[in-house]
C-alpha cells in the first residue's frame, strides 16, 4: 500500500551499523545501545534490534523501522538489565526487507547462548550455506549473520576464538561481525579491514562501534581503530586481542564518500576532511567559470564549501532538504508523479536565477536523480549546470555490501563521461579519477578497495569468479 | 503496561491450532487460511501466523496476537497468491510468549524450503535439542517445533516421509504438526493420538485442520479425522499415507472438556453431546436440592442444561459474560482490584437472589476463580451455592500440553473435595469420577489421557521419569 | 479498506450509554468510568469518551472505537485526578460514523464550562438546529447532543435547571441525558422515560448509568430509576429533584428484547425475565411438535429456555458463536462472500443433524439473515427448522434512536407472516403479539412505545408529521 | 510516557501553515494539499488536518501528528474528490496540545458549511470569546480560529465578505487565515500583514500557501503576495479582491531569522539572502580573529557562510545534526541526561580541535541550548568560541504567535550581552541590532513588526494594555 521510499534509491546505499557494550556493573544497558543505534541509523533503516544478556540468559528485541518506530520507551522497558548488550541497524542489501532478517541473530548452539550482528557482505554465503545444510545445519534467515553464526558454532569445540579463526578461513567477503555471549563481547574485524569498527570506552564500560560517532553520541572516548583482521575480546579481565591471518588492506573508499557520517573518525582520517578535500581537488583540476558553487544535501555539501574556497566562487545552498519527509511516502497522483523529487528537494529559486550554477555530488548511480536535479535547477532559472562528482565513474558492480544496483543499471558501465553529461542534460561534467580520491584519504591508515571504480577486488578472485560464487 | 488479560488464568489453558490447505489452483489461499484461524483461534490466542508456497518459494507472516490483530488486508496483501499455505495460533504453555517463538517454523534445510506448525508438546526436546547443538545445529526458539524441524532436517537424507518416521521414534510427547514443502502438505499425528487433526475437502482443495469447526469455517466438508500415527501426504497425485509405530491411543480427554469448541466433533465424538451427557451423569450422580441449575459461561453452559435435563430443575443463567473485555485490560486501582472478576462476570440478581443455585464448572484449577465467583453469587443473593464440576479433581500436573500450572498451584494437589469446596466457599462440591467422564465420551474411536487426574501417562513412563527429562 | 463488521447489520441496533461519577475526593475517577463503559460497551461500540472535572477545568478524552480500544493505561493517564466524569459509548444511529461526533460534547457557554452525554434521539433535531444557527450558533457536529448543548446554553441564564426545563419544553423525541458542570452532575430523562437511567451509591459517590450492569461493573449499589421527567441534581449537598412537565409514560420496549444486558433491571423489572417470560408465551401460544428446541446467540438463548420450560422439548445449542470475530473483518473473497455468517456462527451439526430444530430469535428486522441461519441449519442437517420471535412483526420504523433501517428494508413493512416465513425458508414462524410482549413486561413500572409494531408513537404526532420533520 | 521533543524547545518556535487549493475539475484535491503540508511542515508539527469540500457538504481529518503520521494512504482515501480542499499544521503556541484544538475548523452556521485555518495570534480572543458567548455561541475548543469562525458567522447575513469585514474590525492581533465554503476559497491576511501568504496558480487551480515553499512542491507558480489587508476570493469566477481597512504594516521579522523556509520569498525578499546578508553584516560590524565559521544547523548555516564570505575565514561545518530523531524521543538515564544535546548534534572533531571557531545562531532565547553547544565544542577541542547571533537580544514577549517563553524565561529580559556571554561561557558575544537586521531584509515591501526586540508593537497598545488583554 505504501511506497516506501528507497533511501537514496538512486544512489549509493548504506549497509549497516553495529553498537555493542560490555559493563561491569547490571544497569539498564539498552538504553545506551539505543542512543547508540541512533547515531548510527544512517547506515541502515530498513531494521533494528537491540539484545541483552543478563546472567546466563539472552532476551531480544527487533523488527522493520527506524530505531524511533521500533523502539519507545515500552518495547524497551521490555528488556531487562544487563552486563552485555548488542545492536545493529539494517540496510538490506539483497532486497530482502524481511522481519526474519533483523539482526542481532541469537541462537543456541554449542558454546550456548550467543548474538551476532553483522556489517559487511560474504561473496561466497550461498556455497557455505549449502554445505553447512548438508550438514544438518537448517536456516531460517537469509542473512550473511547466519551463515557466520552456523559456522563458527561448526567449528567451536570449547573454544570460541579457535571457532572464529576456522570460521575466518572460509569467509570470503567484507565483515565486521560482533558476537555477544553471555559472559564476553567479541569484535572481529576481516582482514582486510574493509568495513569500519572501532573501540570506545566510557568510565568502567568498552564499547563497540561501527563508526565514532556512536561513541560521541553517549559521551564513550575514543580508544582506537579495531585493526584489520583484529579479534578483540572484551571480559571481565578487560579487553585482549587474538589476530586472524595477515591480508593486504582495503576498507570500502565510500565510506568516507557517501556512508560514514562526516564526523566520524575512521582509521585514522577524518570523514569530513576527506570530502572537503575532494571538493578542493575538484576545484584545482576541474575548474569552470561560474556564479556559485553549491552542493547537493546533505552529503556533497562539505565538498562543495571545499570547491569554493579554492575555486573563490562564493558558496551558497541551490537545494534546501524537506526535514520531514518519512521513510513511507505517498506517491503523487500521475499529474504529479514525475515530480517526487520536488518534496524531497525544492531549488532556491533566489540562488540561482539567472546564475551560473556548479553543482557538486557524491556520485552518479543510475543518473535518473541527477538529471531531474538539473532540470529542477533550470526551472528554477539557472543559466548553466556545471556537475562536479567527488569521486570516479562507477563502471563496476561491487560484490562487498554497497548496493550499486545491477551492473546494467549503473549509467557508468555503458556510458563515459560526455554521454553521461549529455543524458543528465548538464552543461558539463567531471568526475575525481582514482588516484585523486584516494590522494584525498591519504592520512588513512589502510589501503582502500576501489573495486566498484577499477574492476579490481581484495581478494584476488576476478570478477568472473566472484559472479559464479553469486550465482550458484 | 498493560496487563495482559490471560485468558482463563485460573483455569485449563489451550494450545494451539494448525489450518493448512493444499489447492491445485494458485489463488488467494491466505485468506482461506485466515478464516480458518478465525475458528480456532480459542486453540491459542498469543501469536498466529501463516505461510504461503508460491512457486519453489515460501513466504511467511507471523506476531504476537490474535488473527484479528496480525492481520488484515493490508498485511495479508503482504502474502502472495500461492498452491499451499499453513497456518498456526499459539498458546504459549511454557510461558515463554515470544515473537520469535510464533509459528509455523519457516526454514530451508536438506530438503530444501519448509514449514512446520506443531500442536502438543514434546517431554524430552530439551535431551533431543541438546544432542542436535552437540551436531552443530543452532536453535533460534524456545519451540519443540523447532526441534521437529531439526530431526527431521537431519534424518531426511532425500525422503521426507523416512525423515519423518526416524524422527518420530526419538520423540516423546504429544504432537500434531504439519509441514508444507514447496509441493506437498503432510499432517503428521502422534501414535497415541493426544492432539486431533482431521481432513476436509472443498471443490479441489484438501484441508487439514485442528478440529472440525475448522473446516466449517470455509464450508469444506469433513473427509476422515487423521488416525494416530498417519503421516497423510497430500500433493498433486491427491492423498496417500504412511504410518508410525503402533502405539496405544490416548487422545487428551480436556479436548472434550474445555479445549475444542462445541461445535467441533473429535474421533467420531461431538464435543456438544459429551459435555452434555457430563452434566446429566453429574445430575444422576451427584444429585442435590435447589431452585436453579446454571453453569459458568461459556464452557459449562452445556453441561448444565444436561444437568438441568435429568434433574428437573430449571435451567437459568445466573452469570452474564461481558463480551467486549479484550485480550489487553487495565487493572482496577486498589479499591477495585477484588473485583476484577466483575468485569467479565456479573451475577443475574433477578435469577439468583434468595435462590438454592446449582452451578456447573468444568474443571478446578486454583480454585480462585471459583471462590470469587461463588462469592458473587452471594453477594447476588443466592442462598445457597452448590459446585458441580464436570471432570474429575486434578492432582496431577499435565506433561503433554494442558497448562495447568505446576503442581504447587493445583489445588487438587493438596487438597480433597471437602477441603476445596471449604476453601471456595461452596455448600457443596462434587467432581466427576474418571470412569464417569470416560462414559461421557463412550462414542470416542481412541482411548484417553487421563494422566492429570490418574497421574498414569501414556508413555510407560513414570512422573519420576518424566520429570527428570524436563529438568535437564 | 477495512470492511468494519457493523454491530448485528441485520437487526436491532443500540444507541448509547452513559456512565457518570459525582465523588467526594479527588481521585482517579476515569478509571471507575472506565469500567462502567465496559459494562455498557453493548450500547454502542462505534465511539466512546471521558471527560473528568477537576478544579474549575474540564479535560476529556473521546474517538472512535471500542472502550478497550480507546482506552488503555497511557490514555487513561492523560486524564487527570478529578471529582466528577462522565463517559459515553456511542452506536452511531445516523451512519455519521464520525470522529468528532463521539461524546461527551465539552463546551464552554454562559455557565461556564459544560459536558454532556446523550441516549436517545430528537425528532426536530433539524429544525432546533437551523433556529439556533439563524441565531448566530455554529455546529460542529451533527448529533443531538450538541442540539440540546446549544438549547440549554440560550435558556440558562444563570440557572442551569431553568435552562433544562425551557430546553426540554422544545425537544421532541427520546433522550436520557447527563450535564457535568465543574461542581455537579445532572442526570436527566424525557417526560416519557424512553430511554432508561439509574442512579447508583458506592461509599461517598454517587453514580448514574443507562442501566444497573454499570452499577454492579464497579460494584455500586442500586438506588433508584432515574423518573420520566425528573431532573436529578448530585452536587456537595448530596441529591435533589427538579421536574419536567408530565407526560405519558412510553419505554422503548427494545430495551427489554434486545437493547439491554440480561443482568440489568429497568424501572422494576428484570430484563432477563422478560426474555425467559417471552419465550414461555412463544411454547404456550405457538406451540409446534420438534425434537429440541435453540436460540440465536446470544440474546435469543434466555427465550429459548424458557420455550424449552413450558414445551417440554430438550433446550440445545444449535448454532455456536465465535466469540473472537472483531469490529473489523475482512471480507471472504468471492466464492466464499455468501458464508460470512460461518464466521461469526457455526451450527453445531451433532445436535441438529436429522432433528426437528424449533429456533428462537428475538426480532427480525431485513431477513437476510434469519434466511442465512434457517440454510445453516439445514446445511448441518435439520429436518425442519421453526422459527419463533420473542416480539412482534416490525412493519413501522422507529424515529428515537432504535436504527431499525430505512422502512423499505423492514421485511415487515411489506410482508406478512406467511411471506416472511417463505423468504425465509423456515418451516413455520410465529411472531409474538404486542399484547403478548406487553404481558412478559407486566412487572415494569412504566408504559412503553410499541411504536414501531404498532405505528401509533408517543408524542401524539402521527408518522407524517414526523416525517416532515425528519426531512428538512 | 514519551518525552515528547518540544521542537526546538530553547528557541523560537513556529506557528501555523495554510494550504488551499481551489480547482476547477472534481479530483483527488486532497492529495495536492497533503504536497502542500509536506512543504509547510516546519511551521507547526503538532497536529494538522484536511478539509475537502464535495458537492454541498465539507468533510475532514485532523488529529496530532505530523502530516506523515496523520495522513497514509488509508487515511486520505477516507477524504473523497472534491473540488476545494483546505489544509492546516499546527504549532500550539499556547501549549494546549490537544486534538479538538487541530484545524482547519469546520462548523454549520448562518452561511452554511464553512472550514477555517488560521496562523497567527489574536490578542483579544478571550474579550471576544467572552462576548460571544454572552451571545448564547458556545466554544469547543480554545483556539483563536474558533473566536474568528464565531466572529464571521455573526456578522455574515448573506453576505459573508462583509463578515469578514465586520469581523476584522473587532480582531486585535496577528491573522492570516483562509475559509472554504461549498463554492469559494477566500483568503485573508490581517490589515498589518503580520503573517505571511502568497497566492498560486497551476493549470486551471488556484492555490494559497503561507510561503512560496508550498507551491514549489506541487510545481505551482508564485503569483503574488496576498497584500496585507486583503480579502482575496476564488470562485468559479477567478479571483477579486476586497480589502480591509488600511493600517501601518508590520511583517514578523522572525518570518525570514527563523520562522520560514529558506527557499521560501515574503513580500519580495528571499528568506536566503536576509540569513546570507546577516551573516556578512556579523562579520562586518562584529569581527573577531579565529580560524574558522561555522553555524548552528540548520537555520543559521546560511549565515555562517555570508560571515565567511566577507571575514574570510574559512566556513566549516563545526556540528552534525542527527537526521533520525523523531518527534518522540526517550529520555536517557540520569547518568547521560545532561547530553540530550548530544543526540540530536555532534561536534567535529577534526574541524574544532585546537581551533578558535566562530559560532552563528538565529537567536538565544533561554540560553541553556547555547551554553550546551559551546560546552560541546570546548569538549572537542575548540580553543576558543565566539558567538554570533543574527538577530537583536530578546527582552520582550511576543504576543502575536511567537512562542518566546513566557518574559521570565527570556535570558535577554534580564541580562545584557555580557552577561548572557558569561551565562553561555562563550569567548564573545554579539547580537544584530534592529536596525542591522532591518538593513538586511531591505527587500521587503512591508515593514516589520520587531516588538520582541523593541517592546514596541504595531498595534498603537502599549505592552501594559496587551498584558490586560492577555489576562482576562
Amino acid at each position: 500500500m505504501f511506497q516506501r521510499l528507497k533511501p537514496h534509491y538512486d544512489s549509493i546505499n548504506e549497509e549497516c551499523g553495529i553498537f555493542g557494550i560490555y559493563s561491569n556493573e547490571t544497569r539498564d544497558i539498552a538504553k545506551s545501545i539505543y542512543f547508540g543505534l541512533y547515531a548510527l541509523q544512517h547506515r541502515g533503516q530498513q531494521s533494528c534490534g537491540i539484545a541483552v544478556t543478563y546472567g546466563d540468559r539472552i532476551t531480544y528485541l527487533k523488527d522493520l523501522g527506524l530505531v524511533s518506530e521500533v523502539f519507545d520507551n515500552a518495547s524497551l522497558s521490555t528488556l531487562p538489565e544487563g552486563d552485555i548488550a548488542l545492536g545493529h541497524v539494517r540496510y538490506a542489501i539483497s532486497g530482502e526487507d524481511l522481519a526474519c532478517n533483523s539482526q542481532p541473530i541469537v541462537f543456541t548452539g554449542k558454546m550456548g547462548k550467543i548474538a551476532l550482528a553483522h556489517n559487511g557482505k560474504l561473496i561466497n554465503a550461498a556455497q557455505l550455506r549449502e554445505k553447512l545444510i548438508s550438514e544438518n545445519v537448517v536456516f531460517q534467515t537469509t542473512t550473511g549473520a547466519e551463515v557466520i553464526a552456523a559456522l563458527i558454532n561448526k567449528y567451536s569445540d570449547n573454544d570460541l576464538i579457535e571457532g572464529i579463526k576456522l570460521a575466518a578461513k572460509e569467509l570470503i567477503g567484507s565483515y565486521s561481525f560482533v558476537i555477544m555471549t553471555t559472559n564476553k563481547l567479541i569484535a572481529v574485524r576481516d582482514s582486510h579491514g574493509m568495513c569500519p569498527l572501532v573501540l570506545g570506552k566510557l568510565h568502567d564500560e568498552y564499547i563497540v562501534s561501527s563508526e565514532t560517532c556512536g561513541l560521541d553520541s553517549i559521551r564513550a572516548e575514543f580508544v582506537k581503530d579495531i585493526e584489520p583482521g583484529e579479534i578483540l575480546v572484551i571480559d571481565s579481565l578487560g579487553t585482549h586481542s587474538h589476530y586472524l591471518d595477515k591480508k593486504p588492506t582495503a576498507l570500502c573508499v565510500f565510506e568516507y564518500v557517501y556512508l560514514a557520517r562526516p564526523d566520524s573518525t575512521i582509521d585514522g582520517c577524518s570523514v569530513y576532511d576527506v570530502r572537503k578535500e575532494s571538493g578542493r581537488i575538484l576545484a584545482k583540476n576541474y575548474p569552470v567559470q561560474a556564479d556559485i558553487v553549491a552542493g547537493v544535501p546533505d552529503s556533497a555539501l562539505v565538498a562543495a564549501v571545499g570547491y569554493s574556497e579554492i575555486s573563490g566562487i562564493p558558496y551558497a545552498e541551490a537545494l534546501i532538504k524537506n526535514r520531514y519527509v518519512g521513510r513511507t511516502f505517498i506517491q503523487p497522483e500521475q499529474k504529479l508523479r514525475e515530480d517526487t523529487v520536488n518534496i524531497k528537494l525544492n531549488a532556491v529559486r533566489a540562488n540561482v536565477e539567472g546564475k551560473r550554477v556548479i553543482l557538486i555530488d557524491d556520485s552518479i548511480v543510475r543518473g535518473t536523480t541527477s538529471k531531474k536535479i538539473v532540470e529542477m535547477l533550470r526551472f528554477a532559472g539557472a543559466k548553466e549546470v556545471h556537475l562536479r562528482i567527488s569521486s570516479p565513474i562507477i563502471p563496476h558492480s561491487c560484490y562487498f555490501g554497497i548496493d550499486t544496483q545491477t551492473k546494467g543499471e549503473l549509467i557508468g558501465s555503458t556510458k563515459n563521461t560526455k554521454e553521461i553529461c549529455d543524458f543528465i542534460g548538464a552543461d558539463s561534467l567531471e568526475f575525481l579519477t582514482i588516484p585523486e580520491l584516494e590522494g584525498c584519504c591519504k592520512n588513512c591508515k589502510t589501503n582502500f578497495c576501489v573495486g566498484c571504480f577499477s574492476g579490481k577486488y581484495p581478494m584476488n578472485l576476478d570478477k568472473k569468479e566472484i559472479e559464479k560464487m553469486q550465482h550458484i
